[in-house]
């Protein structure tokens, strides 16, 4: 199971009610928070979302409006009395400022924060049922781009085939990770005999703040479900390009050329109230389009 | 007019759609923030309370639910083009985070941002028609209270008096401030013969989060309206000491020794989903006690 929930669709200038990035990522029984705009923790509360839950934090850039209600959310989860450990991906300089603040707090927080520098682009996270990898993207400062995926099983048995072949059942589980089997008599049972094609894995790619950029269309590419920045309508896409943000039709357009399944866009500036155009444009070129919009689960 | 709107009134944890600390102390044409929370933009934004009419901003102290939303404000102010100045005044080390979280983002504010370190006790702000002062509170760490006094005269002109000694009008406003007049012929017209008392001049004391500690009595006399800390009901008043903290009995006490007219209790606990207990215990010690309730001015 892949889904992400949104808490936050605005950019830097809350409005409308329309609150700063954050999202959830829910990969499995495993809980992923991806930026943390200015408010989260009251949004996780808002849409049921156990502050207990989450076990890595990815901050994209030290942009205000994606990581200003990080240290309440470590504070509260400290008063909580939270023990269970917390992974935290981020700009190297959050570390300082995090240290800063609950230095001068005089707090220690109960629970082990492992902090993780983003500094190359890679295999940050490599767990037995998931990875997370971060990509560069080219915003106003140092800003990265996360791609989590699945790891499960490419083949699916043919239980049928198995016992014709006699492959023992404490063989399966390599089957299912494409190994061949070896009889005693030596053998070899093809994989493909025994087995068929499994279900795909899935994976999500959010691309945080950038500037329209196709360097980011490997990065993304054939994901089940991309989020996409979309800051402007195409009209100002001159004002994007000058701020290192992308229109609708920008996003549409990365998400087309990267093959992906799905696309959400937000980050929606301060300056629209009604969303409909945004949709309504990316469309155009990607038709498999939704807005991403708060307390919106997106499942893949 | 000397005027309080509370924008939070919970403690650390945000919990029952109550807020951390943020207050708006209107005095005349001035407006001066006190404390602020995580939220606070959003919970003037909610109150109506322009952002761009705030010229003073007071911080406590450095605990979180007192200051987190400080930055997101101070940016929102700056991408709304603001060029007024700001006068902060707030524990030193505010102003290092503050610089490195800017710095990060690589962002001026195009405003002028006046940081002024608290030290020691004593006036901080003097104006025409106002001064602030602060003072040293015992809390876990360091952390201030502070006082708004309006200054205006506290004579007032009987102009049937004041023509029949033929003061000149062009003396009537030394005379407001208890002036002597000197005639030509150099004898002296007695201010009381020709001025009754004026109104009094209001007053606001805040004092922050501490424990109950009767030093805080001489610095908030007589003040006309005193907001109090009462984080627990008086069955918790161990906790509340070892939290450095006060029960809401406490923070009556304090009023009634300190002889102010009103008081205003908050900073409740995130255990109480229910407040009513605070103001009945509060108005068993100081009648004229109100909740500090999120969203409503209280006038003196």
């Amino acid at each position: 199971m892949l889904a992400v929930t949104i808490l936050g669709n605005n950019s830097a200038l809350p409005a409308f009610d329309r609150h700063p990035t954050a999202q959830v990522v829910t990969m499995d029984e495993h809980h992923f928070l991806v930026d943390c705009g200015e408010g989260t923790q009251s949004q996780m509360g808002k849409y049921k979302i156990r502050r207990s839950k989450i076990s890595h934090i990815f901050i994209s850039h030290l942009h205000g409006d994606h990581y200003f209600g990080l240290i309440g959310l470590l504070t509260s989860m400290g008063l909580l009395g939270r023990l269970q450990e917390i992974h935290l991906y981020a700009p190297p300089m959050l570390k300082e400022i995090i240290d800063m603040q609950l230095s001068v707090a005089d707090t220690q927080l109960p629970f082990p924060l492992h902090f993780h520098p983003l500094t190359e682009e890679g295999i940050i996270v490599k767990e037995n049922k998931f990875e997370v990898s971060c990509f560069s993207v080219s915003h106003r400062i140092e800003c990265w781009g996360f791609r989590f995926n699945q790891i499960k099983p490419f083949r699916k048995i043919n239980p049928e085939k198995a016992k014709e072949h006699e492959v023992p059942s404490s063989f399966f589980e390599r089957l299912k990770w494409g190994e061949d089997y070896t009889t005693k008599e030596g053998a070899i049972i093809k994989n493909e005999w025994v087995t068929e094609a499994g279900a795909k894995s899935k994976s999500y790619a959010y691309s945080a703040d950038t500037i329209y950029d196709e360097r980011i269309i490997e990065k993304v590419k054939d994901a089940s479900l991309l989020y996409h920045e979309a800051t402007y309508l195409k009209d100002l896409e001159e004002r994007a390009t000058k701020r290192f943000h992308c229109t609708s039709t920008q996003a549409a357009t990365i998400a087309k050329k990267a093959n992906v399944e799905k696309l959400i866009i937000g980050h929606f500036s301060s300056k629209y109230e009604k969303l409909d155009d945004f949709e309504k444009e990316a469309k155009e070129v990607f038709e498999n389009t939704e807005l991403a919009l708060e307390g919106v689960t997106y499942r893949v």
